[in-house]
């Protein structure tokens, strides 16, 4: 039962450690579901007035009605009439108001996202997977300023993390074999609860059907009697914990039926998220696309630490593609089946989870959401980090340091720190093992999404490791000088034991061998008043009887020179994809063109992310002009700064455009063959800068040497009063 | 029948495509086997005349053995006959040497690799991956110095490629539905022909077991005929272009059974190399993971034409994981079931393939093996770019470009030059649309290794997606002004033909405007003189009777505003895994500790590739070295200087060992407070330097700004007239 407990909890990880939402069965309970989120953010507290106010609007429209009838029927004047029923139309016009406002908050979402979507679209910043043959759901493509966006995070996380801390990097395959995600747990428990259309056998998630409908009764139906309303709201804050007897009884008792069809649904059952494929061609090794890169690490832990001189603590590092064959994907580039996962293996003492670098990230000051928070109907707060460690809110030091240093990548890669919280998991969503869990949670269009997830898993991943593999994955301490220790020393007496079990002898020694000290220390108190004792084998599924003749028990003083362990592991696991979408979402904003004419789209990427740092104009095309362009991109290429010509005739306004829509930082204008100008994308400002100097300074400035305000105020200012912009 | 032959040369171009050997059917024969590959390098010629005079000392020691039982039987005088044995045995042992040379070659080369292959496998360049579970076949990991020394790669991939030729990077998914990969011809045609043992079931790749009698003969069998040697040569050569049945009449012929086992062989028959899975949890959507990253960039053309403006030419680049299931993986880290590929496709209007910067690389010279010398059996010669595409040898300057490129960027990488080739693919290996195909071979303990394939593919696979997606992925030229084109049309009179075929109708007139001009000119030649003509419908299987009546053929002088044409690519197409491995056999060599009493190996990378750039030594351990290694430490992280601290107690000289083991290029010793040694790994110069100028110089020596023999001549040298070394 034990071993079945540990494998369940394991999965609860596995979702965390790939940031994207877990498999939603019974099990894996760890992340609160969207709705929860939004309605904990400010944005709930109007919702909740709107709809108190909207049903006191509504109590008095019908009273109004009844008032507009009665005087009808009692023939009352005119005049009398009339006014009544415009006080009617104006409760009317009041109640539709608040309707709309109460729309309004997901409808400006939903516009804003189409907005930004459309945008990443027409650039090819993605592109759905195969689309030419109608695509495939959850597949995505990175066309190349998105691709350049992605390799530029990566790069920036290889700095932060990799080199920076001295990380061990590897590189595992994405093809495993079972018995690694047997161990892991991942081929028993990762799944998700599916129903079919009974007649089409078309598969939906069965908790999405349920969320859809709870969310749509709540969004649609707007008279919804309050009790009704908390019932359903209820039902989504509880989705996670639904057994599949759970949900499939609210699938019937609400009537929910097929989507597109209307026919009824069977009943949910759990679907495996892993795609299986076969190694070899005999067919007999079933083999898996890993659901996350973490495997790779703990399976070559004793590689690792040798490599690393046999010391802790030290971090392994992987980047890679991750798979999960969802059951109907959803949510755009937020949930898809093939993704990139960045993953960190801190390993540590158990003992003693101190940082050395804690000191320098712990004036942090940031938005975290501790468990007490949320239990009490409360926000996310600025916490300073050192009050988060030292009043124990987050668990160690270096789950601290984690945090700390997630916050600065996400922060320099653009994500705004005002809609970026660090929420601490609930007891109930926490795996029993798991020393402490906090998710990097960033505030998009689709709510509150967890993008990194930092856990102490303690030593749960090697153990199992170890205990499937036979290959004992610790840690040793070599002690100055040898320590006396008083151990507890369970000894068999094996004669005995073999008249009494004969061909049970082995596993009833080995059960009794493997008691905890508690355990052991009972039955030699037992055996001494009563002389024999039950003692259940798990092995064997029964109990036997043990007598005082068939062991002993007793303390003794040994001399250790070393202490062997299982190391902790601290994981902080990053979803690429997710962070990108979000930090897409973060710099977009529209500003009218100079015209009026129109809203003109913009990408505040910073330099470190933006997908081109430059652009190089001429000013009209004219072949000296051209020439100079092409010596500037010359230089460019030469320092490393990606960029881009162009050379189409078309205004200089439209090319600007055309640029920010790229999220393209600067912009190098050739109009004279002796200096050119910079525009800096945001301000608009623009500098006159000497052509042979102008690479070094987009150089300078693109890689934080100097600031754009720095550069404002050594080179003449450039102002267009032409129809350039 | 013709699309039939499409599909089956798709094939050949996707081994290429990803640089690993392609599948071993007759239909893709477009790799040289090694054997041949090897026997053409200046090796074969020693070999040769080796084993000519082994077959002479063969008949000599023959002849001198029957001269001692002649001698023996007559009765000679003792001294006489012990003369002959004496003779006897200085033969023998001339013999033996001979033997000994004939083996040596191989058996040196095995040794080096074993070398080669210990370092990396002991300093965790890479780790096999699942060690602890007993490994998969074909799978491995990358550890930390093989995975910095990968990202390092292609970093300078992407810097040398992408951004240098401002190409189009993308990034797709490894999950592929079926219909991409039935298009591109995988699903039909990537296989490799399979035996299995008749008993076990164990398979075996029907080539391989072949190959490996003809070479164990060749290898063991010493006193082999000179008939059957070129017979098993002949085998050899041919191996990838026996159909099954060949394969299997050879298999039978030379009666080789199962290798463990000795149990016989079934017939060969073919197995697909793609991992297949299922997309979704219906189970009616097949996918497989993705044998190349190619298609993902083909399906995309036409959005990413438009992204460059509609113009042509322009690259698309992508970096990626593919996956191959190998029958039977051998050769290490040579053929592997999953491995990064990066490839370009560079589209060109196939009227115009010259390349603007192709005089960039003109001048470049190197070793290039054309179709000629190879038919003629000479070996690789150095030509001049210039020469190789003026002369018609090359196809075409794009083709030209690419491949001078690639020279550069092996050779900056740290491949030798002189054991570098590209090798034009004969006519037989070359699929029929194909314009021109060169490998880029580098040279290492297993013979010469394709690790680039640079490939002008012609139309085809933009021709293959249109046809089978419906969606036209073309180019539009237009023209300044229309031009006048005389064009012939055919128009079916649907009346007569419905009146005559009735429900195939549609396949008769698809059929008839499909003809091309020469058909179609002939047919009313044909119909003017004769009224009525057979006519081939292959979508119908027969042929039908076309009368005058039916259609009307005649040529017209048409108004076109624009040339649309589907775009030649040229791909070159690199497997990385395979160019780190040649990499680091060309780096790896061994040199006498200081006490001469062991060989201590070093990698000779050049510090683009070295995975890490530095090492910083405290001389002794003492706090203040210490303190002054952590502030080093700390500005080389400032300036993105990869390195390592090393305060073990142990040697000077242990840990430049190590260092130079990991290929790190410069170590920094601290052995005062106020300047530092920097060590030059290959020639073990020092030099001393202020500490706070370490870092600074080390990023310039590191980053190419300034040459060791600058820092040389510029600072006070030092030398280590201590134990240091």
């Amino acid at each position: 039962m034990l071993k079945h407990l540990v494998r369940v909890r394991a999965i609860a990880k596995t979702a965390i450690s790939s940031s994207f939402p877990k498999p939603k069965n019974k099990i894996s309970c760890h992340s609160i579901p969207l709705t929860f989120a939004i309605s904990s953010s400010p944005m709930a507290a109007t919702d909740e007035s709107l709809r108190k106010s909207l049903a006191e609007k509504h109590a008095a429209v019908e009273a109004q009605g009844n008032a507009v009838r009665a005087l009808k029927a009692a023939k009352a004047a005119k005049p009398e009439i009339d006014a009544a029923i415009e006080a009617l139309n104006a409760l009317k016009l009041e109640k539709s108001s608040i309707e709309h406002s109460l729309l309004g908050g997901s409808d400006s979402r939903e516009a804003f996202r189409q907005s930004v979507v459309n945008t990443l679209e027409r650039r090819l910043f993605y592109i759905p997977s195969f689309k030419i043959y109608r695509g495939v759901a959850g597949l995505f493509d990175y066309g190349p300023p998105g691709c350049s966006v992605k390799s530029n995070v990566l790069s920036f996380w290889r700095q932060h993390f990799v080199l920076e801390e001295n990380m061990l990097e590897v590189d595992c395959p994405c093809v495993t074999p079972e018995i690694v995600l047997k161990a892991s747990g991942h081929v028993d428990k990762f799944t998700d609860l599916m129903v079919k259309d009974e007649k089409t056998g078309t598969c939906y998630r069965a908790d999405h059907l349920l969320k859809d409908f709870c969310n749509d009764k709540l969004q649609r139906d707007l008279a919804l009697s309050s009790d009704k309303v908390a019932e359903l709201k209820h039902v989504l804050a509880m989705l996670d914990d639904f057994s599949a007897e759970e949900l499939g009884a609210k699938i019937k008792d609400y009537g929910i039926v097929s989507p597109e069809t209307k026919n009824s649904l069977s009943d949910p059952y759990p679907f495996n998220l892993m795609f299986q494929t076969s190694i070899g061609p005999s067919g007999f090794s079933p083999g898996f696309m890993r659901p996350e890169t973490a495997q790779g690490i703990f399976v070559n832990f004793k590689d690792l630490y040798y490599y690393n001189g046999n010391k802790l603590p030290f971090a392994a590092a992987q980047i890679g593609q991750a798979f999960r064959n969802e059951i109907s994907p959803r949510q755009g580039l937020l949930r898809v089946r093939e993704f990139t996962l960045a993953e960190i293996e801190h390993f540590v003492d158990p003992l003693d989870k101190s940082h050395p670098k804690y000191p320098e990230v712990a004036d942090l000051e940031f938005l975290m959401f501790p468990r007490e928070e949320q239990m009490s109907g409360q926000s996310a707060k600025r916490i300073p980090l050192r009050d988060a460690v030292s009043k124990g809110i987050v668990n160690n030091e270096t789950l601290g340091y984690f945090i700390g240093r997630v916050y600065l990548f996400l922060t320099r890669l653009g994500i705004d720190k005002d809609r970026l919280r660090f929420r601490q998991h609930l007891a109930n969503e926490m795996a029993h093992y798991a020393a402490d869990c906090w998710d990097a949670e960033i505030e998009c269009s689709y709510g509150w999404i967890e993008c990194v997830g930092i856990a102490d898993r303690s030593a749960y991943d090697l153990r199992a490791h170890s205990d499937k593999s036979g290959v004992p994955l610790v840690a040793h301490e070599k002690f100055a000088e040898p320590k006396e220790v008083e151990k507890l020393v369970i000894t068999p007496v094996k004669k005995e034991l073999g008249l009494a079990f004969k061909g049970n002898q082995r596993m009833v020694v080995e059960a009794l061998e493997a008691m905890a000290e508690k355990e052991a220390l009972d039955m030699k108190a037992a055996l001494e008043s009563k002389g024999e004792v039950e003692f259940q084998v798990c092995t064997l599924g029964k109990n036997v009887t043990i007598k005082k003749s068939m062991l002993t028990i007793q303390k003794e003083i040994k001399k250790e020179h070393q202490r062997v362990f299982t190391p902790s592991v601290i994981e902080p696991s990053f979803g690429i994809g997710r962070i990108i979408y979000c930090l897409f979402e973060h710099t977009f904003y529209t500003r009218p063109s100079k015209a009026g004419d129109e809203q003109l789209n913009v990408f505040r990427f910073p330099s470190l992310v933006a997908p081109i740092k430059c652009t190089v104009f001429p000013l009209v095309q004219n072949q000296k002009y051209e020439e100079v362009a092409k010596l500037i991109s010359k230089s460019l290429t030469a320092v490393g700064i990606s960029h881009k010509i162009d050379t189409t005739g078309t205004s200089i306004g439209k090319r600007y455009a055309r640029t920010d829509e790229l999220g393209v930082p600067f912009a190098i204008t050739v109009d004279s063959t002796s200096s050119v100008t910079i525009r800096e994308r945001d301000s608009k400002d623009q500098v006159r800068v000497d052509v042979d100097k102008a690479a070094s300074v987009v150089r300078e400035v693109t890689e934080g040497q100097r600031t754009w305000e720095d550069v404002w105020s050594t080179f003449p200012h450039h102002s267009s009063t032409s129809a350039d912009e």
